[in-house]
């Protein structure tokens, strides 16, 4: 046995019986947790890592929206962007195991960012304007544009934890990206699902939904002329909520500017009709970037994913998710959350 | 659009973009919640449905082992199943959706059982008797072969989620048992890798890695003779430990009394080690069945997931789970924890 058991550099590592990958990051286990798991540790102790004037708790900025006479690492930024101190990702190499029929492992490489959405310690998203919405959804399309000029990361995932039920272990209002080398299996299989499509109607199955969800308007919550807002077909999760932009536009990182204040605004409409629906729900939201083979259509959209049951025995024994809420309902309940 | 979009029969519905399959089961929502999301509304509402004298809140039993002279779905029992008031499957024929490119549906088809694991109104398994134990693992057994012999059944799982944060909405002690007739995605790929193993090598891959895991000893926690605890070397969930019979044996139901009786004690000090080691953690454990096709080598294990961390939005959207603890860390904190 070798003795670099335990990696400091995060390892993705392959079950031998379900062929499933892991990340192993025993940094992360550090952490700060603001917010425990049991309620009674939700105190909320000083200091905070993203408040103005602790800068120096976290990595040197990557970038900063800031005041002009403001200096970087230092207090005057609106959205502020950080590698994340407790990486799942690190850009380590690409170090693969020895080949072993049971066990196989790799260096876990990417890139890990959290994005300080506000220099406000607020825990909600819904606290926030939605000018200050739109800094972020710019500071999301700045680093992405970024990361992406290095050929060598294929995928990013913007993504949100907003409270502890929802994973949150820091209350201050954030998200983090992350990019990697190549699309994980379920992303590569929404791709290779999106291109069987394509060849077979010729037809983008993102507008085809779209337009499927804008006639039958039975999970139709918004119809916003840009974007739709809608609880899809088969969701996972209880008023689980996409947005999908209505021009046909492959990545997040290609919208304009026009429409990333109107997707701003269309946002902030969504938080506060969860809000007042499902009582500030702890929720996740995710928005992927997969750079497609060329031929193979792709359209960007945000899932929001409120976390209200948990996943359980059921999910993850079979892989299945079983939700109680049908999208019908959650769509009439959301509509009326005005 | 047909009307018929809110059935009360669970439907497994896929969703078009992901190409995932999950369960909508409306009644579901209507459970009892006993244990809040909320640390709030930890407190216990009466009438507890598995509590003996309670019989009638609960579907006509399908199993139990009771005193000689006590009366079906009256006290008197020491072991209980009952099918799930609020199944997330049910026998309803195998009605699919007319074809459709992009909304797929069918009835959710299949067993859903719940197994009152005692008389006594206690919240933690750690607080039965290995006899007790014993008996619970003897009453999966009974069920699954019953079931089983209704060839229409070819998958099933055995699955417990104790405590709030392991998804657990009614406190008693009980965990449930679901049929179905195909198993789900992710049971085919172990099936589909184990008989790629066994082509190439003409061995059993779970006996393989016994081996290994009994040679290594950096993860392993329990050599107990026909049982092996050991933390796997890709764990999803922080002191994941799965516990692997020694004889090759495909499936659960298959265990021999004398093992029921070994097992129990195993599982018995398993969860005493944990409680100690992690302070009463909640967490879920899964038993799978699959009728494998022949020639594919199978080999059952009770998979332990601790549920101290919670999946977030990394891992919706990219599908691969981030562990904090090295398996090496966690096994050396359960082997210490006696």
């Amino acid at each position: 046995m070798r003795q670099n058991n335990h990696p400091v550099v995060p390892e993705l590592k392959k079950d031998p019986i379900s062929g499933r990958w892991v990340i192993i990051a025993r940094q992360r286990a550090k952490r700060p947790h603001q917010l425990g798991e049991a309620a009674h540790a939700a105190a909320r102790p000083e200091p905070c890592p993203f408040c103005p004037g602790n800068e120096a708790l976290t990595p040197p900025e990557v970038l900063a929206y800031r005041n002009r006479d403001s200096q970087a690492n230092a207090p005057g930024w609106t959205v502020r962007v950080v590698p994340n101190k407790y990486p799942a990702l690190a850009d380590a190499g690409e170090k693969a195991s020895a080949r072993d029929p049971i066990y196989q492992s790799r260096h876990a490489v990417g890139v890990h960012e959290v994005i300080i959405e506000s220099p406000q310690h607020v825990a909600s998203m819904a606290a926030l304007s939605a000018e200050q919405i739109t800094l972020v959804l710019r500071a999301y399309r700045e680093r992405i544009r970024e990361i992406k000029k290095n050929p060598r990361w294929r995928y990013t995932l913007i993504y949100k934890n907003q409270g502890q039920g929802a994973g949150a272990t820091l209350e201050h209002v954030h998200s983090q990206l992350i990019a990697l080398p190549a699309p994980p299996a379920q992303a590569q299989a929404e791709l290779d699902r999106a291109g069987r499509y394509y060849d077979a109607t010729r037809r983008c199955i993102y507008c085809d939904l779209l337009e499927r969800e804008k006639g039958a308007t039975a999970r139709l919550i918004l119809d916003a002329d840009r974007f739709i807002v809608f609880c899809p077909y088969a969701p996972r999760f209880a008023y689980e909520t996409w947005i999908l932009p209505t021009e046909h536009i492959a990545s997040f990182e290609q919208v304009s500017d026009h429409a990333l204040s109107h997707l701003a605004s269309v946002i902030k409409d969504l938080t506060a009709r969860l809000n007042r629906a499902l009582d500030d729900p702890p929720f996740n939201y995710l928005i992927q970037s997969i750079r497609s083979r060329a031929g193979a259509p792709c359209h960007w959209r945000i899932e929001f994913l409120p976390q209200i049951a948990r996943a359980a025995g059921f999910e993850w024994g079979t892989g299945i998710h079983v939700n109680g809420v049908a999208p019908e309902d959650a769509a009439r309940l959301l509509r009326a959350a005005v």
